[in-house]
């Protein structure tokens, strides 16, 4: 048994994003990301929506040994209906300890001896309470701040995009937000005991956000990697982070991954209590449940996956599926009924897990324990049969003001898609969809961060408000932290593409200021808009190591000699000149009359734009 | 200068694909490649449709010297409408050899000196035109033969998907074959003097098809890397290559790659014509460019993109644009109208390009010129305005029997896609649809095989029949070895989901093989069934290396303690005792009665499935 009471040695990734600043905007400081261009663009910095805390702010002092600053704690005790008290006492099967140690420990956080806080007798502190009461929050008016990014230069672009029915404004007014969260298309995860998150939202309205899935293997040198990959995440665009741990101490490394985390975090507790009764389906209790429920919620976990829809009479309908039932959660409570011949206690006691929730105000994420394994399986009667009961739950909650999301496929090939997205809508009253992809086949195992992204950019841009990531090694192996950046990266496009289709108002300002700056050579300024200015700079310069090149107004591609960008400014030239631009087709004669004229031009100073150009094609 | 009589050293990757055999089907012997599967499965081997050639054929001998063997010289010759002639004299500048040749040269390919053929006076060689006379070819046979793949398995799958109108037949009959061609609805891109190819068609009714681009880069040694490049990209599935080589050797590698490729090759003439007279766009003629047409005709193209709808009066249109012109062959033809204030003379001179095409059977692959390069310039005038004259151009090379699909975007957001695909089919008759692409964000070079695999899903699900790939090093630099791979499996996977989405009858055997496999713990045939076996196993191995692992009934993600997967075995012994399983939703009662059978069953057996699994969670 290892002495935990040695230092625990974690090192996480720190320092600006390549090309970027961390700003704060607004009376309540909201984190942003700032992108400076080259003076010669003329172009003021780009801010985008950045998910990365503290890890990215040069002004920052980061102590993993300490956590982050408690940036909610004021606003918490300031609304006066919460109280601290003593916690629940940590056991040693919450850190699967059930027999002899073999996994060396983990040393518990430092500060996990803090009292946590909880609603006092008979409050709710769910913001899905406090909008219903017409209360705007600072949560809220952080989310307004946040979610606003880039609409100032609105007033450039034409607006467009099919939203499907979506109700994205113009403008994010704090009181949109609380008009969302309280009729429940919206949510915001914030336990109050992980006052470190930093606000942000999920639903249709909002920007398509992405979920990165982390969780240790039951050794315990593991916690370093799993709160560096958690930092590695956000910094790359997580939007909120699930931990899956298993097996051995998942108590105190759940502890290191909130305390350090400043996106909210989600689990899926009968993972845990799984572990507490000796990884038996059966043995599982009510009880078990929900003292674990009660030790995740004192430890700040914002929301929680249960899934409570697998009912009784719909495990047969699995039956005749060709890939069963792929949901570990869903297989553990379908193993359970079997055993047991009984209903799902999680569906029984749905109410009071509910008052749990809003004690703390944890979020649901109801499961889809019944969500199809492969293209065959989609949209069969098993996965409906449960969708309709999670609708059923959402009211359930939604009547003690606990905000819900609903999880989602899976597998499914791209005509089937819209199909998941609308009988969402209609079954859960639009609560906020949550999917895995969906991948939209299953031929490409190593590449299902792709097959998956095609299915997520689509049904996100139905209407999906968060898309849980697929790395490169679904289906065969855990990912490690390069499979975590490709997974997030490949989501984050996917997002982002769907946020363009739907016609949110910003969303093209980054495309825009990218493709500028490609179209003017400034390849720096292309390398930092990118999603990742890393492996973008990294690429080019695999062909074009040398240091000119990054000004160089020309690419591998076509190289110096004849490049296509060349010529549109010389027909731009052109257009100026015949004074044309703007009134679309341009009569022959009209357009040989500037031709003449541009030609003359073009003699004067064309050819000059060839020399020394050298005979370099295309290096 | 190199010695150019050194015998050049030319390394492919050959043998099988991991886990499967070439097989040769039917009295044209259309080669396939067959996947066997463990014998427990009970399964028989899986056919999947091959690109390969004989470089994965183990009773093929490869010799990179002699070419491959001309499998449809006989075909061609029992026609009796060609006649062999003594071909166009090989000039220094076909080679780029304008000035002091510092590239070290190519050898020649050693049989370039065989006689070309090409149509007898008054004859035409087009697909096209025979399947106008009813004729029904060798190559359409082998093509129906080819696409027939797996519908044998047909009578086990319900129908289903959205083809947007597409008229894709239970059953591939050369009658039908024929048919599309006749009416411009498929090309067959046969060049006569490349009888080494394999009939493949392109078109909405038949499956979406892949190209690749490859191209030198001006230093001799490339030419090794090119015709590498070529059969590493058939091998993991690209139906079409382009070589799209500029600066010195053009002629030479192109041989090289052409008596190489089991595939149709595609080229853009203009490149090399541009190469003919120093780079200078405006010192281009017609009879450069005709002379250009003739020489890559006599060496076997398949297919030449002609940027013929750049018309003199569009130029204008693109200066409003974000990114002007972004394709090189679009923006040498703006800028040869520009200094010399004419109507391109590809346009003007249409009509004696397809008599050259039609005396070849040379397809013609009408190039978007004017496509967007960035999400801010999709769908504008100039785009459509070039896509309705590749319209008025389709028809007149129909009128002459000549093959035709038509080259689409770009830059595109998925809420813009579709009516690119309507314009199309509506502006060109339904001639095949071939995009690049497209991506759908501007924001993330580095993954844009990505950004572009979920448009081109899209679109191909939407009816183009051909998706050029796109690399990660797109805008960034020239894509190597690893990037060819990764683009060609992005873009099969991309056309597999669309295949599925269509409908099309056999897409879902490869997917529902795979996710038996995948239920039944059967590792080896998850992988070899996958489209990057490779990948597949070396991704899983990085967790659980041991051999024991690929017959091992658990994976790293759950671990052997837990599996959904055995669950679900379960409830499929459990739906079998209450034999409820295809009657649709169950009675509470009915359930709880077969749970109670079923849990006496389980608790004779059930509690086995744990024995021995010690405590290994997730590694």
């Amino acid at each position: 048994m290892a002495d935990i009471n040695s230092k625990l040695e974690i090192g996480v990734t720190t320092g600006p994003i390549r090309g970027s600043r961390k700003v704060h905007v607004g009376p309540l400081k909201v984190a942003m990301r700032e992108i400076d261009l080259e003076p010669s663009s003329g172009e003021p910095p780009v801010r985008v929506y950045d998910t990365s805390g503290p890890y990215t702010d040069t002004d920052a002092t980061i102590d993993i040994q300490a956590g982050l600053p408690p940036l909610r704690r004021e606003w918490q005790l300031a609304r006066g209906d919460v109280e601290e008290y003593a916690p629940r006492e940590i056991k040693p099967e919450d850190n699967g300890q059930l027999g002899p140690d073999r996994s060396g420990g983990v040393p518990p956080f430092p500060t996990a001896l803090r009292r946590p806080l909880r609603a006092k007798p008979g409050k709710n502190l769910s913001q899905m309470y406090y909008a219903r009461q017409g209360i705007i929050t600072p949560e809220m008016e952080y989310v307004a701040e946040r979610e606003n990014l880039g609409r100032a230069k609105l007033k450039e672009y034409r607006r467009e995009g099919q939203d499907w029915g979506a109700a994205i404004p113009d403008y994010v007014t704090p009181e949109f937000v609380r008009d969302e969260v309280a009729r429940g298309r919206a949510i915001i995860p914030s336990n109050v005991n992980h006052p470190e998150a930093e606000p942000m939202a999920i639903g249709r309205n909002f920007l398509v956000k992405i979920n990165a899935n982390i969780g240790n293997s039951a050794v315990a040198s593991d916690v370093a990697s799993e709160v560096d990959k958690m930092v590695w995440s956000i910094r790359w665009g997580a939007d909120t982070v699930m931990d899956l741990s298993t097996g051995r101490n998942i108590h105190d490394t759940r502890e290191w991954i909130i305390r350090n985390s400043p996106v909210p975090i989600g689990t899926v507790p009968i993972y845990q209590a799984l572990e507490k009764v000796g990884g038996i389906a059966e043995d599982l209790t009510w009880e078990v449940f929900r003292d674990t429920l009660i030790e995740q919620a004192e430890q700040g976990v914002d929301y929680f996956t249960i899934h409570a829809g697998v009912r009784l009479p719909y495990v047969p309908l699995a039956a005749k599926r060709m890939t069963g039932i792929v949901s570990r959660g869903g297989s553990i409570m379908a193993k359970w009924c079997l055993a047991h011949h009984k209903e799902s206690f999680l569906y029984e006691k749905f109410d009071e897990i509910t008052e749990i929730m809003k004690a703390y105000d944890i979020a649901y994420s109801l499961g889809d324990g019944l969500r199809p394994g492969s293209i065959y399986d989609a949209n069969d009667e098993a996965q409906f049969a449960e969708l309709y009961t999670l609708g059923e739950l959402t009211k359930r909650a939604w009547e003690q003001d606990v905000q819900v999301m609903i999880e989602g496929p899976g597998h499914v090939p791209m005509h089937k898609i819209k199909e998941n997205m609308d009988k969402q809508l209609e079954a859960c009253g639009e609560a906020p969809f949550y999917t895995l992809g969906p991948l939209v086949t299953d031929i490409a195992p190593g590449y299902d961060h792709i097959t998956s992204g095609i299915g997520a950019a689509q049904i996100g841009w139905y209407g999906t408000a968060m898309l849980c990531y697929v790395t490169p090694k679904e289906h065969l192996g855990l990912p490690d932290r390069d499979d975590v950046k490709v997974g997030v990266v490949t989501y984050k496009l996917a997002a982002h593409a769907a946020d363009l289709a739907k016609g949110h108002p910003a969303a093209q300002v980054r495309d825009d200021a990218l493709s500028k700056a490609r179209f003017e050579f400034r390849w720096r300024d292309q390398f930092n808009l990118s999603l990742d200015p890393d492996t973008a700079e990294q690429y080019h310069d695999q062909t074009l190591p040398a240091e000119g090149a990054k000004s160089a107004h020309f690419c591998s591609m076509c190289g110096p000699k004849f490049c296509s960008m060349k010529i549109s400014q010389e027909v731009r030239e052109f257009a100026r000149l015949q004074n044309q631009s703007s009134d679309g087709f341009v009569a022959v004669e009209e357009a040989e009359k500037g031709m003449e004229e541009m030609s003359k031009v073009y003699e004067e100073t064309g050819r000059e734009l060839y020399m020394g150009a050298g005979d370099r094609e295309h290096d």
